[in-house]
């Protein structure tokens, strides 16, 4: 950390400051030039603990060297991690592609999902069952009854199970039929879960915080990494802007800069991002071009509720010509589908 | 809710969504003008659960009438609630003033943070025990141990006790040191958590998310009041915006926008949303003159750590001066102190 | 616009809507239900002015169903707009590439990012000649010279030009060397330069403001078609958000929302929104996955200033490396380069 | 301006960037501590010119230290300036308030609110001539007659007149009739207008541009202050986030933060914040009790238009009311009115 000390800072400010270093074990580098007097701090900054030296007086500002993510950082795993569950590798040449209804509804809505998403190539079985709601008259998922019945759907044909979980006491019960664990962008700074699934050893969909930046994203990685869990896969799901034409925006950007910054594989989630729409094509393509690790995408096999191609959650002929021009890009950019 | 329909959309469009309405058992009432067919869903709007129309083919765009919240309205107490917390009534005639460190650190320092924000007129005490952290790195707070040092501190010179809880399994431990319990930004969507505390009936600080909107924040108090836990008091904390001279953006705005659409007492945080800088007061100021029911503001008794008067944790000097300006305030408005 | 009633209003509220859109010549479409009763009126809402009925008694919320632009909408040219710029199409199926630095510094420089860019492809010179700077105190630009010379390297090798103009009366001097002017971010809402840009019927490259919507962007196109030149390009470069790790966000979605409300040729400007790092590739290949029309990207010759390929100004070679990458995904979406 | 270089930079990397920084006449003070090598750079920062060190291999990021604006700073004037127009002094004890329509409508209209805002004691009357509108086809404002007849009004009673102009060739005209321009928020970075209202000296109420950072805004007085004219006061009108409860944010912490670094006084607009609602009372009272050095609000005094008190354009009656509010808080701060 460097402190940068005000235009008009005397020089008891800076001997007070540096006091205060020496005092918790820290040694301080002194840079004074014609505009502005630097501090640069020398040792480990935790040592300081919570204090915040930028309301000493004479103090301009405190500005961060390091990042405070180890385990999570592009230093530690230069040439990037992979993840795997089961047989299938997330992070490799092979794109990895997810999909299935927002929620699990019943058997058959699931079974058909199941084998729709299966026959258009995806790998895991997407659904939820813990639903996290806005508004606490909504329906909140079939919990324990609807991950059982998606297990046996993607059992059926074949896929692994990606569901969410939403508190720290559903994770051995969703162990018992999930492959992986999906942290929903409202827990992703829900820091007892993280901890919990770190211990847990399952594989985790770490969704984007709404208005995290990805730094805090790649903070709360890191929580789940220190437990021991190395097995991190990142979502980007939208951001929250002032545009009101999508539900939110698709940070694309983010692909190449968590690519830079970190060493985790990260996907796109295009549905939550586009809302309605027609977009989620358009999203699915960009994200790929971008750099992704792969796609996940709401289908569902229900012609009441997916009521044209135009929806959220895709038919799953919708799904598969997506697919198509999913594997188009995935071959422009030297990736397979 | 209304569904305006595209303009080019067909009569079979039409007969189409009217026929899936009364599936759902809801009426429709239809109107055609030069510029747009719209049709008026009558019923319940809950009968469609997750059936989303607005991916119906012709479908412009659905628009809520009625917002989700019910208990959190205006409507359902237009004269206002107060909740009361041993003898303080939140909400009334008189301002509520909380206060006290970021963190409970010690015995020492809790106990000379009470003795000051009690010397300068505080109700409350706040404090830390259970720390939601950025990083897995930072320190995550004394859990029991310092909400029993707090408790012994609040109780020696007469203050009530408001902390905040991470986890529902914390309320149990959490429920016998404090006297209300306070939800942080990062865990206002943290449904289940919010529900639990619902049904614990102890009454209920809620922060607002750090990008939520209103409507989300009273549909996040409905988790708890629908538990039947009606004592809601929320707290403005600042949002996050694109500004970077200060932490957040402290939504003042947001005490009229509650006072017209909610019935519960709403209280301004000014140390978060200031950050460092000299803007706690002024802040504190401004929400009082809002038309806010109080005041909870960071006090920390270490003139090791709180370094200055411009410090986010003010020390109880500066406490003290700025709850007599904050009396002042009051007085313009017709409130006490 | 349809009228949303409170829960709470009278008939006499109702009554004197009603009497007022009378007044102004337009009818009303009552509809009574049980959670609301709603007016839509009937005619044109322009007859209004500036009456907001938001104001009257017992209104909730006015909604407004149509867009105010007319010119710029989908509808009004469902095929798509193509603009053509000499012997060059934009909006067609081959690609608009645009290439060249930041701003025209002197003869050699812009010659040799000419020779740079037009080898690697490109048909578009770009390069500030009148430059909004934040600080009065920035180089504001060649001015005329510059154009002067910028176009003088442009026939030199059979490029185009397009150009910055920040001020109505700099039109007639930069007409004689532009083949398209450019409307920066920071003059989207600059009604007058639209206005009179509009009047010129030179193409117009314009600019998404830094926190405008999309619905705000397409009436400032409308505001330069409503003076007869239709030759708009639009131009997405990233928005204002929470985000710091980029310069600004790049709305990817912004691609497929304007082909949906909007019949205007849309091109990404990976280069602002990246600020440095090494995104521009990721954002370059992402916006024609997702189906824009175009690139224009900033390229410098001179290594004393482009000092590596990370730079937000990338070398002629740098350029050239990812003309071809472009030309994979164009191939991959059904377009051409 | 310091440089940060890269974990893992060479020693070339750094050699480079002093040879660099000589180039341009420029020192260099070079810390190497166990984390980081940071260089401070030694001298003007503005002998850079473009050149974005940034874009240097080895560097992770350079923090500039000294804001860009000088005439602007609150070093420069550490009492803090005011503004004199005519017998009014703008940034003293006593607050200044101005009122008006939104646009200047007709003579009667413009009379009547002089009449109005006059009695409830205004100093300054407001009103709209040239509008900057979203859509070209909304009313563009009544132009030099609007000034004609306001004038007129202002003078019939006593007040100065404040007024928007949108392009620099209507200074000559406006200063006619204008006491004071107002540049609003769309063209706050119209640096050409910026820098013309700067020669003519006439006194300029700068509002802040809906997503423009504080920074960005004492820059673009700056602007107009290098030009010679000083007579600058900002103004705060709210900004674009993501709420949508209120048409924008009011950032009430930008009164304290102007403050601190600016010597200009600042007023708040309350009333494009609020929008439609009831909450123009209370955020003008926050306003004030922030330490802002008055206020502008809408009042229109046509009851077919102002058709309730809740209106953004409140009656002169209820700016009376408000008025009397605001001196009680004012007294409370130890201002007057």
């Amino acid at each position: 950390m460097i402190i940068v000390m005000k235009n008009g800072s005397t020089s008891q400010d800076v001997e007070k400051i540096i006091e205060i270093l020496k005092e918790h074990g820290l040694g301080a580098n002194l840079s004074t030039g014609a505009q502005a007097t630097i501090i640069g701090i020398l040792g480990d900054k935790a040592k300081l603990g919570d204090l915040d030296l930028e309301l000493m007086d004479g103090v301009e500002k405190c500005v961060p060297i390091m990042h405070s993510y180890k385990l999570a950082s592009h230093e530690m795993c230069p040439d990037g991690r992979t993840v795997q569950v089961g047989d299938q590798i997330i992070g490799g040449k092979k794109l990895v592609m997810m999909a299935g209804p927002c929620a699990v509804e019943n058997e058959d809505q699931i079974n058909q999902a199941a084998i729709g998403v299966k026959a258009a190539g995806a790998a895991f079985l997407r659904g939820g069952a813990y639903k996290p709601r806005t508004s606490p008259y909504s329906f909140q998922g079939m919990e324990e009854e609807g991950l059982k019945i998606m297990r046996r759907a993607a059992d059926g044909v074949g896929l692994k199970v990606v569901s969410e979980i939403v508190a720290h006491d559903q994770i051995e019960t969703a162990a018992k039929y999930c492959d992986m664990f999906q942290i929903g962008a409202r827990n992703m700074q829900n820091f007892r879960l993280l901890r919990e699934v770190g211990r847990s050893k399952v594989p985790v969909l770490l969704k984007r915080g709404i208005s995290s930046t990805i730094e805090e994203w790649l903070d709360a990685a890191e929580y789940i990494m220190s437990e021991g869990n190395y097995n991190v896969v990142l979502c980007e799901r939208g951001i929250r802007t002032f545009e009101t034409a999508t539900r939110n925006t698709l940070d694309v950007s983010a692909v190449p800069v968590v690519k830079e910054r970190s060493s985790l594989p990260i996907i796109i989630d295009p549905s939550h991002a586009a809302g309605k729409s027609k977009s989620i094509a358009s999203l699915s393509l960009a994200g790929i071009a971008a750099g992704a690790d792969g796609l996940i995408i709401e289908v569902h096999p229900n012609p009441k509720v997916a009521l044209s191609d135009a929806a959220q959650q895709l038919t799953p002929e919708a799904y598969a010509a997506l697919f198509q021009k999913v594997g188009m890009i995935a071959g422009a950019v030297g990736r397979s589908i």
